[in-house]
């Protein structure tokens, strides 16, 4: 057996299918692997059919046929099946090989495996892959993190087989795939990715859901919004599918989109997100409400019960609707910026807490393309990192700051007539609230820290005196003279 | 040495200090801890002054105090000094002892801790306290799960030392303690009050901010506000010491909520509660939004430099501030009833995990005195249940359903008008975000399938296919013909 294959890929699900045929496109001569073994040949019978693809039909035969340092990928369901896979592999493979992570693992995961892989003399490296079954057929973002001495061995493929866009500052052609940083970080921008990415989704289905309910409009009418959207500002990926899920009709020739049951699935990458991120103290308030957003949808049947004892009253916006529209379009367009705000004041505070050095306009170039949150609005967050790598926010960037302020007044509109109609809007709300904590140089916070001294003795600092010091008030008069603080044996 | 303590107590912060000296005015003799010992003759000498107190200098010497089966109570700082401390005890205490945590542990430490210590043949009881010092003191909501062997000897004390309310339904005299259920049940009740002990404190939050920026109030005036809301549906112990804290004068005659800071600590629990929420898929908006708004009072520095970029404008509400105070108590009584709900469908779904039995008409007795959350409002929580033993949400129940409905028109009318005034509602908004997507026969999730069908052939249910069959529709004509759902290995 001749060691010829460059890379090989474990996992023949439409990820791992998509990425080997990509890697074939790009001259790589790509070893597939699937425990059902009879998968492999499959693929070889038919997708694969005509490549350079070779299969394996077991583990050793594909160790074989690798050249060295091997780099084998794992495109499995995350979880159990990569630590398995990786049991295996640690028994076959040598020193210097590298074991890849193509799934959607758990940033904490990955930062194990690092630290386990390396320890037996291997390479490892956790990497998101983003674009879904068309982004890894035809250009993915990829974000690799892990073990920095493999990077230069994968590099060549991963940055061949990702996506390309035009640096919005240089003008050149940039692959959307760069090294992330060490342990988990790789997986851990996936993990916001998709965090943003369920805001994303969620923006855009309260946006329908205004221009449904509230403007009483057919899909083949937001059909045409939403192209129109494609073309400004918001273009964008999930703008532009969403334009053609509206004008899909099925069988019966109806739009398709009003025969799909709403209720949502999720994966687990918005979960994580949200709890990373209460983990740091990070409010990332407009994902958490779009990932809520999906448990509520679960809910189907108590909602239908719920919609007969609270029944929905008149839900139409008065006004012009063509007003309207442009009012949403602005409201959906703050709300994002301020979501991507978050999302990267969630990465911020983790590569602090985890020790990664992350490169913030890098991020948004990875996303640029490839991935399912590309838009035109990444490239103006790389410019907005370009210009200043230490901006602290992204909402006090002068590009976005201006975004924001042309914005205000429609959004405040379009959440305040939504909320008056009943049509729930909670990422368009949080995003506003959010926006109005933020510029708020005085929060109600105040009456919080009483309550918190009043009933647990917890302290309190003061306006009038230096950060960091401490106060209690005896508020009752017959309290104690211990303080919380001393809360300690 | 005489066995003559019925009960240790280790760790004499506030709570443990207080907390040893209610069961001493119950006839109990109490041994008292710490480990640092100097604060144990401080304690006799001063606070324990002329009681039954006893102090012990050494683990060994508080061991032989005691009367068998020993009840030994942790009142440390829940984490690593739990465990030092059972370990430390395993090798003190004999069979059948009961060790006994009363600090905010994790449920999930607390599930570990009670396999562990039965496994060395004592028994086990992780505990809530709630009540904050002055609760500790007088009597405080307690919140027993664990070993249910150790229930029957820890029952008397604790009951005795517990809050007493008056059962609504029989009129009974009850104590604010019953026995929760098994490992860590406890624990996770007590996590759930404070995680709506957050969004209680939030809710108070928002009303005083929009009174005192909407309304321009003074504190002074809003002290009578509270007073008066402290009369009615709303009367609890939160409403009743901001009531207090608003009438407060600093040294210099001002009132002292004006000289407090604005930025709020949080001690975990309220992070754990949305950890667990995201765990189990059960949408408590309005916990995560208190918990996130505390983290935005936090970022004081970017706040102030934000609010130079987008300067407040004119936050005054128009119109009779009668009415609108009015109108404000409702939004607050509706959210709260939106928050008690997400809480209780929490509770539920991890009774169903985690196989606890849970008297969901028992835990609102247990809140409904001695505990920070304690209010009538609770008695009608009890009455619901004990009405209902299966009712699936608090909003489907009558009382509820015509409290919200007695709301709606306010609640919309004063979120609307925060939003147009630029004041911050994050959970007056979310609980009416929320409510709108609970009582939605339909929600857009149905794009939000297809989104996740098209880039990631997640596949969808139908309107018209039965549950539980799944579609998937190629959405570009040139996708592949593998669906998402066969990516395993």
């Amino acid at each position: 057996m001749e060691a010829v294959g460059d890379i090989a890929v474990i996992g023949l699900a439409v990820m791992g299918q998509n990425l080997i045929l990509n890697m074939n496109d790009h001259g790589f001569t790509v070893v597939a692997y699937n425990r059902t073994v009879s998968k492999v040949d499959d693929f070889l019978a038919n997708e694969a059919k005509g490549t350079r693809v070779i299969g394996a039909h077991s583990l050793q035969e594909m160790a074989a046929l690798l050249k060295k340092p091997r780099r084998v990928m794992l495109m499995v369901k995350a979880g159990k099946p990569v630590d398995e896979f990786i049991e295996q592999l640690l028994g076959i493979l040598e020193p210097g090989d590298i074991i890849i992570d193509g799934g959607n693992s758990l940033f904490e995961d990955t930062i194990r495996r690092t630290k386990y892989v390396e320890s037996k003399g291997l390479l490892y490296i956790g990497t998101g892959v983003s674009g879904g079954e068309e982004g890894a057929r035809r250009g993915p973002s990829i974000m690799p993190g892990g073990s920095p001495a493999a990077w230069p061995h994968v590099k060549p493929i991963f940055q061949a087989i990702a996506a390309k866009v035009t640096d919005p500052q240089t003008g050149a052609e940039e692959p959307c795939c760069d090294w992330v940083g060490e342990g988990g970080a790789g997986h851990y921008v996936k993990m916001t990715h998709n965090g943003i990415e369920y805001g994303d989704m969620q923006l855009i289905c309260e946006a329908y859901h205004i221009m449904k309910d509230g403007l009483g409009m057919t899909p083949d009418e937001m059909h045409e919004v939403f192209k129109e959207w494609n073309e400004g500002e918001l273009k964008s990926y999930l703008i532009e599918i969403t334009r053609d899920i509206l004008a899909k009709k099925d069988d019966d020739g109806q739009p398709l989109v009003d025969k799909i049951l709403d209720t949502a699935g999720q994966k687990g990458t918005g979960k994580w997100t949200v709890i990373s991120s209460q983990e740091l103290g990070i409010p990332i308030t407009l994902i958490a409400e779009a990932v809520y957003s999906r448990c509520v949808s679960a809910m189907k049947d108590q909602r239908v019960e719920a919609s007969k004892v609270f029944p929905p009253s008149n839900s139409r916006f008065a006004g012009d609707r063509k007003r309207w529209i442009d009012d949403i379009r602005k409201a959906l367009y703050a709300s994002k910026i301020i979501s991507y705000a978050q999302g990267y004041m969630l990465m911020r505070a983790a590569a602090e807490h985890y020790g990664w050095n992350l490169n913030y306009g890098g991020i948004a170039l990875m996303w640029r393309g490839g991935c399912i949150i590309r838009s035109v609005f990444l490239g103006e967050i790389k410019k907005a990192f370009d210009k200043n790598p230490n901006l602290t926010n992204l909402l006090l960037d002068p590009f976005f700051k201006k975004a924001i302020k042309s914005c205000t007044r429609s959004w405040r509109k379009v959440v305040s007539m939504a909320v008056r109609k009943g049509i729930p809007v909670p990422a368009l709300s949080t995003a506003l609230a959010f926006f109005d904590g933020f510029r708020s140089a005085r929060l109600p916070a105040n009456l919080l820290q009483a309550q918190r001294d009043y009933f647990g003795a917890h302290t309190y600092e003061r306006v009038d005196a230096p950060r960091g010091q401490f106060f209690h008030t005896n508020w009752t008069g017959h309290g104690g003279r211990v303080a919380s603080g001393t809360y300690t044996v």
